[in-house]
């Protein structure tokens, strides 16, 4: 994947060093490196972003600090501002998702715009943005704090960079897991044995009902699909099941 | 959106009440509502869920503790088991996105189980699952927290139900074929009557390999979700063969 296809992480007025932090670790989480502040409230490097970040060190490390939005976003062809609340915006607006596929999509350096925690990003940084990014979230209880918002985002970035890859969503289970049914002759081979206990035991009676008993039976047994592996446990099964109770007796 | 089709979020052995809160509030801001608990360590209710939930509290309040968790999932016929390390499984694996279509695509109560803080999910807690839920994170740094996990499920439980109004990414198979598979409850049935069949043939023998062999068991007829008609046969045949082979011996 290249370089540009990384969208920036920017923070614009962040208040707390600890969401910092914890803005980092969720970026990292998805492969997500490239952190730019705006304007933080306190000092930075901050004392309390490093805990926050459980390990995500290197996105801190390498975070770069600007003074205006304008500045942090200069380098970028295109610029997302994130905002649960679409007042009166004139701009095209994507989900998560919208933005990941555009992210991919577009040649060119992205960069997502994360407002501060408690107000949001102003009219100004949304003026600088070609795309509102909001997550439509509850409308009866919104309440998603930056951390939980930046996953979202990196998260998306990721799903739909390994879905162009493959597109499968359900994955099929890695390669040793995914041994094939078993051959239907070891099934037939299952149903018989258990045929072969339930019949001296009346349970394919009355006769009329056998034929229909015994396709009951086989549905039920070929609908998992079971393997090779699981043919053979289950024949075990019915061999321990054909023992007496009381061996000694 | 039917009740059936929202999921349960079950928090096995969860650690801090802080976190549990969190998770509430990850859960709402998607629209779910439905929290269980399985012995979790602190007392229930916890005064540090609360103030987490930031205003969660309807979540937190209908939220039902379970001693263990195959009663917390006893009603539900779709349980997930969610981990970041898949360690030698032989379920399928989804992601965020793969379970989600399958909540709604099949008919029937979906729960997912969310392991402790820092262990995660025990082997038995997985055993009762049909699906692996795996989110995809960076191999290099993996380090989501319980909270972040519940987000992304929850986030693309609400993505998807969305979209699937517009365009339905799974065709929902015929109606008559849509019966759901039976309840946990009901496959535990299943097995504990097997169990029973089987414990004085000596079945679980060696006593160090019972354990082992008791998940094999239930993994090989977890694997089929088969519906309530058929456990019932299956009952049926079970209970065919705890008669003697000539009743009139």
């Amino acid at each position: 994947m290249s370089e540009t296809a990384r969208p920036a992480i920017v923070l614009v007025r962040p208040q707390l060093g600890e969401n910092i932090g914890k803005a980092a670790r969720a970026m990292l989480n998805f492969g997500l490196t490239e952190m730019r502040l705006v304007a933080q409230r306190d000092v930075w490097p901050n004392p309390s972003a490093g805990p926050a970040a459980a390990g995500a060190d290197i996105v801190l490390d390498q975070a770069k600090v600007f003074d205006t939005t304008a500045q942090a976003v200069a380098d970028c062809q295109h610029v997302y501002a994130t905002t649960v609340r679409k007042r009166g915006v004139t701009k095209p607006v994507v989900g998560a998702d919208g933005a990941a596929q555009l992210i991919h999509a577009e040649p060119g350096r992205h960069a997502i715009l994360f407002g501060p925690e408690r107000s949001g990003l102003e009219t100004e940084d949304v003026a600088l943005a070609r795309h509102i990014l909001s997550v439509p979230i509850n409308p009866e209880f919104g309440s998603l704090n930056l951390a939980q918002a930046v996953i979202l985002v990196a998260y998306e970035w990721s799903r739909l960079g390994r879905e162009s890859v493959t597109s499968a969503l359900v994955q099929p289970t890695a390669q040793e897991e995914t041994l094939p049914p078993a051959a239907q002759d070891e099934l037939d081979g299952l149903i018989g044995h258990l045929e072969r206990l339930l019949e001296p035991r009346g349970y394919f009676l009355p006769q009329t009902r056998a034929a229909a008993t015994r396709r009951t039976l086989r549905s039920v047994l070929t609908k998992p699909g079971w393997t090779h592996l699981e043919v053979r446990t289950l024949r075990g099964i019915l061999s321990t099941l054909e023992r007496d109770r009381h061996p000694k007796d």
